[in-house]
């Protein structure tokens, strides 16, 4: 029999590779195992995140963005360009070198802190003070013992009955990132944040996108202002046409085109694309791992039940990231993994739940942390608003990227920061100084009185703060 | 006779035109006086900052980056281009633009604050309870009387009798913002903030580019491990010629070109350039407003002393800005104009001199704040070192810009954080985090367990506080 572990991680995502390198770092022997497989068939660390999802989005709407600019911006910067073309399978293969070199990457990273690797599809036997997992790869059976597990299995793409995804004309995440064509007609079902992100890259490289959503509001977890700032930039200056409160009736591949009939408001539709993406939501991967043979409860949407210090209904076992409650992003994943080794390893983990900041990675970015104005509002809080344009802001207009703002709501009473927003160049960055301030229950006079380099796009959150004090500088 | 003002600010650069709206927005009378000419002869406010530094800087930053990347970048992302050409003209008009909307913003600031605003050299005539200003305008005379003076007049370039700055081909940074063709070679004295940011300009247009240094150490303000990663970057990568440890011997002007020689420690060389920028530090402008008249007290390097609140020796007038002690920084100045209008306005004003961000826009960036390691060793404290690279950062390395590090300086025995240096993509965006952690004296350990966004440039940072507390996840 092989050695009992004290750490068994399932997951080699986000949440579960940094659980396992905390874990032995803090010198508890740790075994991390994952089932995940790229196209080629090998075992391919670092789960969603690295393989089909944020690594690999952002360097596609990289490259498109330099493709878009090349085309539309450059020429107002005096850099003239004849013959902008597009190689797709260049853009394409420097995405698969990034996403190899940082998958690599995570299997050196658990070789240096002594992270036993394994993989295939773990599943609980037994429990009790020694909990028994059989791993499972492509048939092949291996048993795992360990005094503690950590599930961190992540989620997968929602599918629906009525959009089959094919992997060829009907697509989820993964087969958007890996066209090897631009199709000219591009159908997204979905508006959130895989949906934007992916049709900003199609479009951006010339497909007609149509985001169908179900929805009536869009993005109806950012703050309002901040998504009809969005709403208008997408839909009116980049042409992503997009449908609200859209319930879907058909989807149909045929050889080459996809036929979606749907009803919305006006009545029904019938759209015929190119290829389709289904971008609606993400499901937890709790089945595979047989939760109920020790005791893991499991709640009705199929999220792994966890109290706050993500312990699961067994003693000993740990769930983190998309597999339980809360938002699905990588960094929160991440910071429970790191949360659960130091309760492990008898330490007082602990994630402040309230100060996540949550990145859509479209131009402009749109960033936020805290509360929203209409939670304010709905909660009975009274708040003051400062709220900045990057049209003001020189280092903006300087890149070029005058449009968005930055926005602070605070506390009426006392000043303290509840939430930031901000829909403009870097906003993914500078929403970093937003979280630090936050961590520290800051008042909006404390950002007010910090000094902030010029010029810099952080100065925009500088007056954001500075407004909701009533003394804006530059506005 | 015209009214008593409150407050009169000599000078509408980042520290006066900020103290003066201030000082307007706390209930006090006042009148914003400057000099500055744009070439067409007409007023324009914002000080060198805005007509001839940050921004204008920043523009042709920008547009000369998108030139270098459209030539040499764009490729390995799949995106073809044929053709690029140079419109410098437009470049040119592009920035010309910007400034000119941010010039005439801060007129309107001014107005919509009830500042009065005047053109002219202002200087004292008399104190007392109230001071008395000549007001100098081409030869038109005016007097203006105000119970508080904050003389905010700036710097100018420093002028060597070697270097006569003849606007032609040896240019100051205001020439050097404004050539009308790409000189093929490029000389600028001086390798500081500007001689950097602007050689890089012209190389990435195509100039063949030579800096020449009289100090025998490169960026010296800079941490140690931040130049030298710099100096590899713009010298092996980028293609700048730097001398350093060089005595200049003689520039000599001719029709075409411009002749230099010097001495290093090689022996005695002779270089001809096109153009030659002389960028060898700045002066500050205490000369003009007769500062004796009144008590002001200027020091030997001709800074108007002032104590660390920008009190000079004269009651109820102050100075702030480049004209006073400190880093000639627009950030500083203006924060000092806010200090010193709550001052006069009975409030608490207060400058946090400690955590003032200092940002070169080279590409990549640079950015620190607080001490450097060769600055701790000096002073016999003893620290931790954590440091992160960004080509293990995924955000950076889906940008294409994954050189450089960040890098920070934590307390050995209480962990508080003493410097943050960043060489990198967006350092100058980065580095606002750092300064409110700084602001609030946080701990390594604090930056550690705060989350950031994934995948994001600022979680280099976060890696660089693990790595100061021995818990790196990713390296």
């Amino acid at each position: 029999m092989a050695q009992t572990y004290d750490v068994a991680v399932i997951g080699a995502g986000p949440g579960g590779y940094v659980a396992a390198i905390r874990c032995a770092q803090l010198g508890l022997d740790t075994v991390c195992i994952d089932a995940f497989k790229n196209p080629q068939g090998k075992a391919s660390l670092g789960g969603t995140c690295l393989n089909v999802g944020c690594i690999p989005s952002k360097a596609l709407l990289e490259s498109s963005e330099n493709f878009h600019k090349a085309k539309h911006e450059f020429a107002v910067h005096g850099v003239k360009v004849s013959g902008v073309a597009l190689d797709l399978a260049t853009m394409m293969a420097r995405k698969d070198k990034i996403v190899a070199q940082f998958t690599g990457g995570i299997a050196m990273l658990l070789r240096k802190n002594k992270v036993a690797a394994m993989h295939g599809t773990a599943r609980f036997v037994s429990g009790g003070e020694v909990y028994t997992l059989e791993v499972d790869d492509a048939g092949k059976q291996e048993t795992v013992t360990a005094r503690h597990v950590i599930i961190a299995t992540g989620s997968s793409p929602r599918h629906f009955d009525f959009s089959p995804v094919d992997g060829e004309l009907i697509v989820d995440n993964a087969g958007a990132l890996a066209f090897d064509a631009v199709p000219p007609r591009l159908g997204i079902i979905g508006a959130g944040v895989i949906g934007l992100e992916l049709g900003s890259v199609w479009r951006r490289l010339g497909s007609e996108v149509t985001i169908l959503e179900a929805l009536p509001t869009f993005l109806a977890a950012a703050d309002e202002q901040v998504a009809k700032e969005a709403w208008r930039t997408f839909t009116k200056e980049q042409g992503l046409a997009i449908q609200l409160g859209v319930k879907i009736a058909a989807v149909k591949a045929g050889k080459k085109q996809v036929t979606v009939e749907y009803a919305d408001a006006e009545g029904s539709h019938k759209l015929a694309f190119n290829r389709l993406i289904v971008a609606t939501g993400r499901v937890p991967n709790s089945a595979s791992v047989n939760a109920a043979a020790v005791g893991v409860e499991v709640d009705t949407r199929g999220f792994i039940a966890v109290d706050e210090h993500c312990r699961t209904h067994a003693p000993n076992v740990y769930a983190v990231g998309d597999v339980v409650r809360g938002a699905m992003l990588a960094h929160k994943a991440s910071e429970e993994g790191v949360m659960v080794a130091e309760l492990i390893a008898g330490q007082a983990g602990h994630v402040d739940y309230d100060v996540i900041p949550a990145v859509i990675y479209t131009a402009p970015e749109i960033a936020w942390v805290g509360k929203t104005e209409q939670q304010l509002k709905a909660d009975g809080v009274a708040y003051s608003v400062g709220q900045f344009p990057f049209s003001a802001n020189g280092r903006a207009r300087a890149l070029g990227a005058g449009s968005g703002f930055a926005k602070m709501l605070t506390d009426a009473a006392s000043d303290r920061i509840l939430g930031v927003h901000i829909i403009g160049p870097c906003a993914g960055e500078l929403i970093a100084e937003a979280v630090t301030a936050m961590a520290y229950q800051a008042s909006g006079e404390d950002v007010a009185r910090t000094i902030h380099a010029h010029p810099s796009l952080s100065e925009a959150l500088h007056e954001a703060a500075l407004a909701a004090n009533k003394r804006a500088l530059h506005i």
